[in-house]
């Protein structure tokens, strides 16, 4: 397993893995590494013979008052986690690799990204956009792996690939969760022990609608409603948002007649989750 | 040389001679070939095993007054002259197989897009770079080729490959002209006689810049007054800019004191026509 930080000697050992017939997964992280990448690490293992783990903090998709500087690091710890989990390559660049002075591209779209976290972080996805068609183009794997607990995130990578044609598969994997259920999230440190035991709200609330979903309820203000009531009575919580949304558009809909997400962002503290479930999951 | 209309087709033929060892060449047009695109084939066919011409009126890159509709097409033409100038597939699409319902993508820069034909044509090169982005992803070209008639367009391209670390190499080949002068372009059809005769004023405002700057004038406003005061006198023509541009940044500059790009865009009666020249090619 090595730890590389240029493009070029990405694409050099990519290219020698192609030049012996072997296929590339691309697992994209931001870092400090929790189950929740091992699952996807574990997940490229096993469809390809080489991974990669991209490894970098990429400041285009955070927002001026967000928590780009204070998002946990640590390579040493990530890089134990990846050849652990049988990854072959990390790619932890430098910003300045990435975004060379003068850098002025995107790639974005108009739908997809209105809803959701898209409104409360109008440039988040923008950063995504453009980084993964980074990463896709330095790395060109055969598949790319994201965690369903960014479900936005999944949804508008899957539809970026497709608009533009990009030829590569796009697996999305489950939510891992700690043992009370609180999804991994490297954003879980921020947390002090009365914010950690208020931040099982979230996933209660997803139990709290998956339950309403299985016994038939189709009114989503219904569900959201139960969701928001059990959030709102946790003090140290404020709702972003709690929505039911399409699956295909992630405009919100009323009632549960087609394939659908509920997603929600909450914060704990100052500290920002996310959490969701696809209603064909239940 | 064959005509194809599907993605799925030019995929299947590029693998087939990806798997021979084949590099292959890419050149992107909107179709109704004329000597000037012949010469991008030719580079092509000359670096490359295979060359892939796309033929396509790309809608996205129209604005909504402008002259999609009529633009010229005509693929037998086309077919022909690929095949003399040794092209082996054109890739010629119908808009439903670029732009499926729902597409939403796209690609884009916030400099060099700015100033020259991106202020007259505020889409237009959002919808270059999502085609060819698309383009470059269907095909996998080695090498793409674009003329310096589209100076500003190749500049543009040529920062997207570099963004967002494109794997493709972009070669621009020199303006063909007419035995008078005037710039090949698949909209000199629209010109009547007199018209085709006014136009000429574009390549000799070309020559008259391109003399001052042979005698040492570092004053681009002296440069572009020059050749303004040219394209004035004739009473068919309607300057929409003369310009001395910065050919990293595409920004306006006062003295040559830097690689410069003078570009121009003149009506013609109704039709738009440009020409240029880069101060290094004189």
């Amino acid at each position: 397993m090595r730890v590389v930080k240029t493009i070029d000697e990405v694409r050099r050992q990519v290219k020698e893995w192609r030049a012996q017939g072997l296929t590339v997964g691309l697992v994209p992280t931001m870092g400090y590494l929790h189950e929740g990448h091992a699952s996807l690490i574990d997940a490229s293992h096993r469809d390809n013979d080489r991974t990669v783990v991209s490894d970098f903090v990429n400041p285009m998709q955070f927002g001026p008052t967000e928590d780009l500087e204070s998002y946990p690091r640590d390579i040493e710890h990530d890089a134990a986690l990846v050849e652990a989990h049988g990854g072959d390559l990390i790619f932890h660049p430098e910003p300045e690799e990435m975004y060379h002075e003068g850098f002025s591209s995107f790639v974005d779209m108009t739908v997809l990204t209105q809803e959701l976290c898209g409104l409360s972080r109008p440039v988040h996805f923008r950063g995504v956009c453009t980084v993964v068609s980074k990463l896709f183009n330095i790395v060109k794997p055969d598949r790319a792996y994201f965690g369903k607990k960014d479900a936005q995130q999944l949804a508008v990578i899957r539809h970026m690939v497709d608009d533009l044609n990009m030829d590569i598969e796009i697996i999305g994997c489950p939510i891992i969760r700690e043992a009370d259920g609180l999804a991994k999230s490297s954003r879980n440190t921020y947390l002090n022990a009365d914010e950690r035991k208020a931040a099982l709200v979230l996933s209660q609330a997803i139990a709290i609608g998956k339950d309403m979903v299985k016994n038939g309820e189709k009114d989503c203000a219904a569900i959201i409603g139960s969701m928001k009531q059990h959030i709102e009575a946790e003090p140290l919580a404020r709702i972003d948002y709690v929505k039911i949304v399409d699956c295909a558009t992630m405009q919100q809909i009323e009632k549960l007649d087609r394939p659908a997400l509920c997603a929600m962002a909450v914060y704990i503290g100052k500290t920002r989750l996310i959490d969701n479930f696809f209603t064909e999951d239940v």
